[in-house]
């Protein structure tokens, strides 16, 4: 046997991708700290991607807001707009932090500046990533689960792809007493299974998924629900390893 | 004075853009249908676009569903798929209807089949059209404030531009009690006019514009939101002319 036999590619992913950046009645990234001490560790210099401008903030404003929550767990951030060369930036990033806000101007903006390749590659590498909300649609295979309003046209829809489905951050369960005829969560995966085969993950918010190589595991206390192409949407609890999701 | 002094462009819109096609315990049209005898007043056959497919129903069923509806004031209803050449059929359309589902799979179906073009004619011409939901939608100027979620990728936001405005249909007021953390419609509208400057009309629940040729009036018994660019969003009360909106 040639020693070629053993090789293998190692993908180092290190990922994780969290519902909501912020818990009700909670600081910003407050209920995820002790595991992101953890998750950063040796890492003290966060490159923050602030594309997303929830309500609109400023890229500064922004990253201001990021750079005190991670204060507290001794992080410093640098957001990516003040870079010459993002590509070169993300390249050299010791770790990277994509937060919410709008899913289509995120989308927009990475490949405005030709960002989807150099971060593939950071995360494949084993570039630590934390996304939240938005950050963490574009971990999927299509931001076409996002719940953001289509506010401008990105050149796709595809996205990063660091997990083999796609997201649905901030799962929300039917309002059994709503009087809303709009549609429910549930439905509008539904539609989006008429036209779309892979799997969702509905990540209800308090929920996170750790990667770590080929693995994915459901974090945080709450179910998550699943979608799959042709069955019956279904439950799985934390602990749950997702990798075989197809 | 040359007789062509007095000539003037005449627009001839006659539209109903109805915020949703059926309200919290009523059936299909319900609340509409006695305005639809007089806005459909000597048509007896609606052309029915079934293109958006709420929860992936079939082109057939949907419009079995038109049918029964519109079968209680006496109209007959024919689906758009089942002819052969729909560029023909909506030039000799007597009325059009396009029902509710998504958003983004309606204005992807629409452009596929060159669509676009053929139903502004219509309208121009006076062909009624009514539309509820995301037929609704895609009589704004783009579909940049649908609530749907983007399950295809269509060539283009831009839509039918009917009124000079952007619609949101189903619109909904924050709730003051709920813990979700996903961002409210005001927020949402607020993201959209960061990078876009058209108004948009959001509609409740139970109400519609009244658009004949170049009168916009609001409809129904509820107010609607105004989003205008750079001003604080206002609410106006039925019988609202909004044409002069920019």
């Amino acid at each position: 046997m040639s020693n070629f036999t053993s090789l293998k590619l190692i993908v180092m992913k290190n990922i994780i991708i969290a519902s909501t950046s912020t818990l009700h009645g909670g600081d910003y990234l407050e209920y995820l700290l002790d595991d992101l001490v953890v998750f950063f560790e040796g890492k003290n210099e966060i490159i923050f991607i602030p594309y997303a401008r929830p309500s609109g903030i400023s890229h500064d404003l922004y990253t201001e807001k990021v750079s005190k929550a991670f204060s507290k767990i001794d992080k410093t951030v640098s957001g990516l707009h003040t870079f010459k060369n993002p590509n070169d930036c993300i390249k050299n990033a010791k770790a990277i932090f994509t937060g919410g806000g709008n899913t289509f101007l995120l989308t927009n903006t990475l490949y405005k500046n030709n960002l989807i390749e150099p971060l593939k590659k950071a995360i494949d590498n084993g570039t630590p990533y934390l996304g939240t909300s938005a950050g963490s649609n574009i971990c999927g295979l299509t931001i076409k689960t996002t719940n953001d309003m289509p506010i401008i046209y990105p050149p796709s829809f595809k996205a990063l792809g660091f997990v083999p489905f796609n997201i649905n951050p901030h799962y929300l369960d039917p309002d059994v007493n709503s009087k809303h005829m709009g549609e429910t969560r549930e439905t509008r995966i539904k539609e989006f299974h008429n036209f779309n085969t892979e799997p969702v993950v509905g990540l209800r918010e308090g929920s996170w998924l750790s990667v770590k190589e080929d693995s994915i595991i459901l974090k945080g206390n709450l179910n998550a629900r699943i979608f799959q192409y042709n069955k019956t949407p279904y439950e799985v609890s934390p602990e749950t390893e997702l990798n075989l999701l197809n």
